[in-house]
């Protein structure tokens, strides 16, 4: 975490003002007191970090990437749906306002519960009550975005986009879009209702193109967390650079100002892909096979020939089509990517099958030097390819992080002088 | 809860036996220490039972349905693919087992990961390190099963296919089931682990016909507890019956010797209904009307002109077609339902919308004075009928509670002697 990105206690996601008004007796007058907001950083207590935390909205890189992975994911693809460029720009502005405030565990607008009755309410209310529960959001601009508003020539290079690889089955309606928000919480009541609020703030400007639910992390960006397992049982991201990492998250997250464009300084680059798992063909495979796929034994996580998950691999004792062989570092010049999926169970398919996999995010420096030439590899090797399949995909470049309480998301690449 | 379904602490999911074999080192010796479980009932600590208590599987009722509703849920229904009735019987006997052992916080079978490596694991093994998690498995028979295997004669009166109610517009792939399994728990992780390990066993038997996952309760039957918002921001479910009620229990949830069939006595009667909530537009309706729809107030949850929640309501304050008076018992000659349902979100539908709503789950002692009488009136008149549709339905005999380690799911239907 950067020096802005500390975590704070807060005791209860309330609307803090315009509680006047409505006639009815208010038991709850000491909640004014939720407005001085204790910053207590490191030292606060675990478990109100665990559940009821807020997670600093504002910083020199967006909160949601290098920051503590949460339980719980909604994440939204939105497609624009208006040529008005101040209209669109307003919309980015309310967003920030918005986010500003569900991050901190309050409503979106101040009227919530008490303003006019006559109109709809500033918040759509299924999250009063519960705790800020960590609540990151990030944005991020598809390509798709760059042929609007006049951006072409703001394109970042690294913005590329991605080739067809081998055993893609892109669902249309799961890819793409000029631009995303992902939410991440531990309480996934949290993170539905700031992406549906966000949703309903763009009404007329954008419409969301897909979403998808994550309900287990997959990875973990904390140092000696437990490395959570995904739905093929495995512990899966186990070499993901921590939050902490700063050396290593500048060398292959964050985007350097010799990076250019000047607008991108601070922020990153985003691929999802929806990875379908053929769940039932791989549990009728034999704990032998399943191990060598990964190239790790599937109770402690730990590389073929080692005892632990933490013990450094020898990828030569590995199949050479086992996927940890194949996606490790040193089987490719040293490319590293942050890794920050979700598992996903959308109820069963037509087919009676489960409809459920990874839903991979990761972060990186550069697509060209991360996603790519790593998934090149992966699609045209991995063994774990019977068993998986991509059917949706999307790449957006991530701005930095919102500076103050006067900044907005998309100000360095829509303000011409910044 | 009754005297057989404490809660009980439990560190953690593990294979309790079978970790030798795999020749690797294991760090994990003293985990056997598990097998012993502290029994602590009702002086446990609140904060272990929340996240890694178990609920007892056995007793004269099933788990699921008075005892504390968890935070999540993953819910299947299944369609019968054999006509072997001796291999179906075989399959519910399997399946008391494996669930047993995961409401323990246990590996399906022993040799999950120290079995032979030439056979596919006992289990699929996401769950492994996972805490219990206050999992319950219900099990529940549909009308369409007696039609099989001889039970004609065996269908309880009460078990009557549910009626079209005005405004239905069911979808045949969300609607019915020859049987079905509620799984409820704190970790979304470990209720999808338990249906796809259940599916997995009774693969060639049953097949799943629909699932439908959970992200946040409806409806509390803990009393004191806050009663949960739903996706409309409202409180609804504030006069759920309790399950330390027992009187209220016997007289309207649990089905009693006298009203037969034998093999129900100490069970239940499940309906549950998908319904679909016009999210988009009931946020564009203002305060006032919302209130109005349910007849309580959106901050506090309080019945019209009263203070506090759990205030008396004054039925005739409200509109005519207020959701709280047309659902009150008052107005439905003391009609009461136990609900136990869950918010869902399932992404986007082709249109931009939100595919979000309320996966209702009521027991009931008998669907002809409980669920029918009272849906006919709210589809009739409900002010919300504006806002929502009912998109899938499904009804099932609910068997009473497996009674120790010897008993199985269905004994008293399928044992003709029971």
């Amino acid at each position: 975490m950067t020096e802005t990105q500390e975590t704070r206690a807060n005791p209860s996601r309330r609307a803090l003002i315009g509680w006047g008004g409505a006639g009815l007796a208010l038991g709850a007058a000491a909640a004014g007191g939720a407005v001085a907001m204790a910053r207590t950083g490191d030292d606060m207590d675990p478990a109100a970090a665990e559940t009821g935390g807020a997670v600093e909205f504002h910083g020199v890189h967006q909160a949601g990437i290098a920051t503590p992975v949460q339980d719980r994911l909604h994440f939204a693809a939105f497609d624009v749906k208006t040529d008005d460029r101040e209209a669109f720009v307003q919309m980015l502005k309310d967003w920030t306002a918005a986010a500003r405030r569900m991050t901190a565990g309050k409503t979106v607008g101040e009227g919530a519960y008490g303003g006019l009755a006559e109109a709809p309410p500033d918040d759509t209310g299924e999250a009063l009550g519960l705790k800020p529960s960590r609540l990151t959001l990030t944005i991020g601009f598809g390509p798709s975005l760059f042929d609007k508003f006049d951006l072409a020539d703001r394109r970042p290079e690294a913005l590329v986009d991605l080739p067809k690889f081998p055993g893609d089955n892109l669902d249309r309606s799961r890819t793409g879009g000029d631009l995303c928000v992902q939410a991440c919480s531990d309480d996934p009541q949290v993170a539905v209702h700031a992406i549906r609020n966000l949703a309903r703030i763009g009404f007329g400007k954008v419409a969301i193109r897909w979403s998808q639910l994550g309900f287990g992390k997959t990875s973990s960006t904390t140092p000696d967390a437990q490395t959570p397992r995904n739905l093929m049982g495995f512990k899966d991201g186990t070499r993901n650079i921590a939050g902490t990492e700063t050396d290593r998250l500048d060398k292959f997250v964050w985007v350097g100002e010799e990076d250019g464009p000047d607008w991108m300084t601070g922020g990153s680059y985003l691929v999802a892909r929806r990875i379908r798992m053929n769940i039932e063909t791989w549990d009728r495979a034999s704990l032998q096979e399943q191990e060598d796929v990964f190239g790790r034994d599937k109770r402690e996580g730990a590389p073929v020939g080692k005892a632990k998950e933490h013990d450094e691999p020898f990828l030569k004792a590995m199949k050479p089509d086992a996927h940890v062989r194949l996606a490790h570092p040193d089987s490719n010049n040293g490319i590293t990517i942050l890794r920050r999926g979700y598992s996903f169970t959308d109820g069963t398919d037509g087919l009676g099958r489960l409809d459920a996999g990874l839903f991979f995010l990761a972060y990186q420096r550069d697509v060209r030097k991360g996603f790519i030439p790593l998934q090149r590899r992966l699609a045209a090797h991995d063994a774990l390819n019977e068993y998986i399949q991509h059917v949706g995909s999307a790449v957006f470049a991530v701005p930095p992080g919102v500076r103050d309480s006067g900044d907005w998301w998309g100000r360095t690449l829509f303000s011409k002088g910044a």
